[in-house]
């Protein structure tokens, strides 16, 4: 990995007493970014060379869901492949692949790891690895089906690679908790611990129905900082809000803190309407020890992104805990 | 109770032939008007002192539901308290209260009685009274779970309270008629009878699924005035819209007129999107005998108002009665 | 009420080890006892004069659902009415009843009182008093719909008649908790508390969808004996079983013990085959102090009896508790 | 049938790359278009006379759904009757109609026909003829309930009407595929048979749920044009979006090409929010041979037009088919 | 047709005061009559040269759907063939059908017609007609999915065939009412009429959930007698029972009486136990001027009889009418 | 392993042309074998010593699912201990379990191998070792939840060890596939492939809705012999019946054949009529390379045994194969 470049950022408004802000340029990516695109969304990005690479969701205008590279020097304006990803073999033989959707990136060790939602009998987590983001190797899906936002640890943690994920069911997925395994080598897991669960409607309605995990972990001294999305069931449809929790540093099944309140939830007019209205949908996080920029998908339409300082996000879930 | 200050008002737009219309200034009351506050709807007010006092729902951005006090001069600028209100024993010791939302308010006798959807063991009808708007007493509740929009009327009627109620069960509700049931103490309550129930589908679609009752009854010469919400359930979600009926006045279980067409109905952009796209739900009306402003809550979002004539809103129900 | 005649009765069979056995005569009513039914089940019992009255839930081949007097010397051998009760106006003007069903009967200091699920525009709790089981003077609903197995006390407590019931829906109810309700003149009520919920499936799979109070509670030396039907809902539909509690007698919305394991579940050939397979519902207890018999529906079909000694039952009970 | 007068048209925009593009000044027709409307869309227009005549699916502000008659110069300013169409017997003595919506027309051999979902104890498919769109004569209805979206050919097939339609349910229709019938007389139909069918998720999302037909298919040499809609449920609803099919000439019954990525998907704030978001439903299309200009309802509450040229969507389809 | 034989016959039992009651031979015909079934039921049965023939729903033992000829001296002991019946193109080319059950059969004129739920797409209305139960000319199916109990009369009724059925939807069926179509050439149909709706649950609630029609109608001076099954929906699943109407000679979409209470119920150990428990079919009636004998399927498994006088039945349909 | 005994049997009845049958002292294991036990069914043998272990469903009379040891001489008359199987630690340290049930066992290598579905958060597979039948070692779950239905092979295949299993959801699972997943040690599982998924309706209805493995696979010269588990989902609730597939030795998520038609289905009086009716349910299978007894829990109630010769039903399977 190179230097890392200077993560996008914009101060907080005056005036705003908000922990975390949307970009006054949002969204950063619209729908028809590419030429083929109905919607790009829910999509991740990493530092990469002397600027930042990612992979997007782009469903095209068939409504059929794929991932593609793209490339930024600036992780504002994005080069977005206009064919996706074509995978070759990894650890096993070329697996099926009915879809994919809602990608993750990180940089372990010597390569970047990609996981998204892989249609394989229904959706499960799909991985793959790359040096470049030209050529990407699949390998084994990590679980059964039916299972959705898989996102890996950046680091090995007691010697095995670690993915929260959150199994659930085949359809709309009304349910959900997330949950964290452990692989020696990124082909056979185990070791599923619930990490997790949905608040009890009265404590925190917004993450009362279904969770799942967003961004890659960030490390800090106060333990993995993770955002993640939360779901309430209202009775025109599921609304998706954006939180954040410390997990142990040793024992990341272990919740240290974990937000009460939302830190950001879907209020702007790109996330009240689009294909699916109501939805703010973290899937990266780019930080740079001071400064965090996260990438998040808009009703199932646009990325937007949001700002926030790691402290005074530590400190508000700390402090507002449920 | 002192005279009663100006209701707020505004004449009906230019060339507008609408028989209520909206607040050019919608929404009075905003998402975020508190700074804990998600949202801020479905709040009840009525004239206090030489002004108005409102008992207003205010989701937290936790999405917890709680009512809270404010005041205003003009009913139209709004101090609302940062701290929900907390209750005291009233008729009976404290129960328990999962959460608090819909809060209507009405002057009887000697006091301001509050009522709103009480969470114990699921939705039912909390009560409590105030002299000051500071200090509530909790009264019981009036009934078994499951129940909502339980609004008094401002008198006794043949020598006890009387409440209308909306039962049904405990999820998001796609069915519920209106009642009325009869308390000679606050306490105990009896007499249930149906007052109104859904329309069917042919006959006026915007009510056919469930309605409730809204604001406190204004009583009139043609009888008791009361603004209600109906629900239609499209292919896509809930919509809410409001009209109204005429009861009658010695016998309020007996409707003598409501309105086929609704009075309003989600039309506007604050209406339109929100936390729950497609709201029009009203919660009180100011009337000076004369003049009425109606408070509602859109998209379960925002508080917005609208005005008419009460002339007018009568001769309308009166000529378009279901 | 007179002296008491013999309850019936039948020791527990060679061998058995079961707290309460089935009466090997069962079914004691058929599904066709009287000319008109399709079947009698789910019905209560009380000694009257010399011998025993009840009121019988007898559906007629229409599948309408109404209540019906009886007369027995033994409590065995029944005459049924073959006319459904005709009730008088009691404490109001006759109220509309769709259909009638699950009646419980109760002496209150000189009255006989029925309750039972009434059809006032959806279930709620009827009430009606005798003295002689051939006029019926009914009173007002207890509640506002939606309610089933309303069951009275026998005596009243601190001043008011208690009632439990069951609130819940409108439809096949898959859901419902046991509440209890007082009143100072058997038509205005009030004070719900709720008393019992149905169990987190890992402790009790076979009450944890839904309960309701049976019989009548017995007040006995450790408290109101109370037997009451839980159901698990199976992936082919309802299974109805019978437990009993004990409620403290100055408080009965504390349980005391209450039953983990069931005291009756169906089994025998009549509980899972008919109208409704696997049912077995209790809607009445007598006892003499030593022994209890307990009348039932099953299977939405026929009338069973099952037996026990009250201090055995007990015991269970507190040994049994969840 | 007269001289064809112009089609309305709107040069593709400057940069533009689409097929299709929306009108620049949709809506065409806003909500409250005549005094009485809630909403007015799903409409249907045709050549007459020296302009255009329609019928128009306005729904009142009771939401009573039925068709009124309009008329236009120019196709895109239009005097919609402010009284609904007051049909006559036709081939029949006049049949109950609980709701009329969602009309198509077109003119065969000496007169326009009509039809819409009928409301005949449930959806059918109501028809009618007129000459003058002053008098309408109400026909049998095509079929038995439930089933909606009939459009008919422009001519004879083989000697006999022919008509899609969309056979379904009694509700909100979360499934249904476009079926062909044929009549000798528009009183008896017969020889149904299943033209096409939703696709599978994987392949072309945006129809996967249910489609219906649009527009009354246009004769072109590489077969029967036909615009239609297609729907996936999305976790907050449906959303509609329109593509196009060739039917063969001789066999309608024979999907030549069918377009695998929609034609137009929601995007445009009308479309997005209303009283049923997202939502694109084609019921016309006028063309002159060389350019065509559809009629689309938006968001279940305006009419919005989008253009194209003919050879170009045909060269669509067939370059993009399923 | 030649003289019709002797019906199947015996006598009511002594001491019932039943209007219809079981053969006491019951199950007629056992799940496992051909070696390839693993049900019977659903049959239906028609005088033929000297005996009888019948058609029947065979499933076998991969549970698919069949109709299979037989034949009988008595009516009682049946030679089904071990191989469904073969179809050759009648009125159209040979058309797809996925599966095919519940037959009826009746005798026009000069031929025998079967009518059975054909699997095109989805449930509709496959005829064919046979001379000699050997050769089968399958017609055009008579409607658009979906449907099922199409049952045809005996006659031309004002010059055109008329066939009764009962629309509904794709899956279990929750709802249905029966319609009349006619044609005039057994190709294609029309001026289709609702004859009969379910119940309302406080009426008749064994039939308020859905009703099919069961024989084919028997010509009387009383009108059309017609044995149709009605179903209620228990907590624990659907019962179908057996009722009886009179239809208007004239104009069968004419209800003249209607059974309130039902004819005959699931009650008998091989009716409430098997595939589908709690299942009375009918679906073919014998009669001979005086005495009836009704074929129905017993729990979704074997075939059952029933008998009755037809003049005491027609009285106790005219006595007891809904 | 000692020399396996002597495997129960029967042979076949006079007469029968059966593949399968039952035997016809079923159901070997009563509902209250055990004092403690409301049911006993879904339950696994092998032989052990010189007679046979198991390891039982015993559901307590609190409906609490616990898996219990049992050990017999004969593999029909059976000692099962009143007290549910203790678990210590095996290749980790102890996990939560809320329940336990369908147990399956497998000896490979040196040990007995117990899986069965784990309550961990939601029903997964747990795995435990025992030599003895005394002390069981509990491991790491299989899976992340949703799963059940997880059957070992009896021997690791290229070097590892393999599990069938079937994924679905938390609640009734209404659909689920059969997939295989490989371990090379107990503890890590992955290269989860879909081996055998539901039949469409039209060609085996019996196994349409889902499939489950049932006993441990055995080796045969043809593949490995495996019987499973088919739902079907009749208006009346689920219909489990038995089939058998033939999987390749090399690469058993290759299907060799499969029955079209099933071997076993709920025919019996113990198989229609108990807690949930209906349900035939293999999970285990002793053969002696000749014989077969199939083990299979019936109605959820009780334990039932029957029988085939081995050749017989792999040529069943490969000539009546989907």
């Amino acid at each position: 990995m190179t230097t890392q470049p200077a993560i996008p950022w914009e101060n907080r408004p005056e005036g705003s007493t908000e922990v975390m802000w949307r970009y006054s340029a949002n969204p950063v990516i619209g729908r028809y970014h590419i030429p083929s695109s109905n919607s790009i969304f829910n999509s991740a990005v990493v530092p990469f060379e002397d600027g930042f690479a990612g992979v997007f969701r782009c469903d095209n205008k068939a409504v059929q869901m794929n991932i593609f590279a793209g490339f930024s020097k600036d992780g504002i304006n994005w080069d977005i492949n206009h064919e996706p990803i074509e995978m070759v073999a990894g650890n096993t033989k070329m697996i099926d692949s009915d879809y994919k959707y809602d990608p993750r990136v990180v940089f372990i060790e010597d390569r970047y790891w990609v996981t998204w939602c892989n249609g394989y009998h229904g959706p499960t987590i799909g991985i793959a690895y790359t040096f470049d983001f030209k050529t990407f190797h699949q390998c084994e899906n990590a679980f059964l089906p039916f299972n959705r936002n898989g996102v890996l640890f950046p680091e090995k943690i007691n010697g095995r690679y670690a993915m929260l994920s959150r199994p659930s069911d085949n359809g709309h997925t009304p349910f959900g908790d997330i949950y964290i395994s452990y692989s020696p080598d990124m082909k056979y897991w185990g070791e599923h611990r619930c990490v997790m669960k949905v608040s009890p409607f009265e404590n925190s309605a917004w993450q009362c129905t279904k969770i799942g995990a967003g961004s890659v972990p960030i490390k800090t001294e106060e333990g993995w900082l993770e955002f993640y999305h939360g779901v309430i069931n209202t009775c025109n449809g599921f609304r998706y809000s954006m939180g954040a929790a410390l997990l142990d540093l040793e024992d990341p099944s272990k919740v240290l803190y974990r937000t009460q309140p939302y830190l950001l939830a879907p209020a702007a007019p790109y996330e009240l309407a689009g294909d699916v209205p109501n939805v703010v949908f973290p899937c990266a996080a780019l930080n740079d020890g001071e400064k965090i920029a996260v990438y998040y998908g808009a009703a199932d339409t646009v990325v937007g992104m949001a700002f926030g300082y790691q402290q005074e996000i530590i400190d508000f879930i700390k402090n507002n805990s449920l």
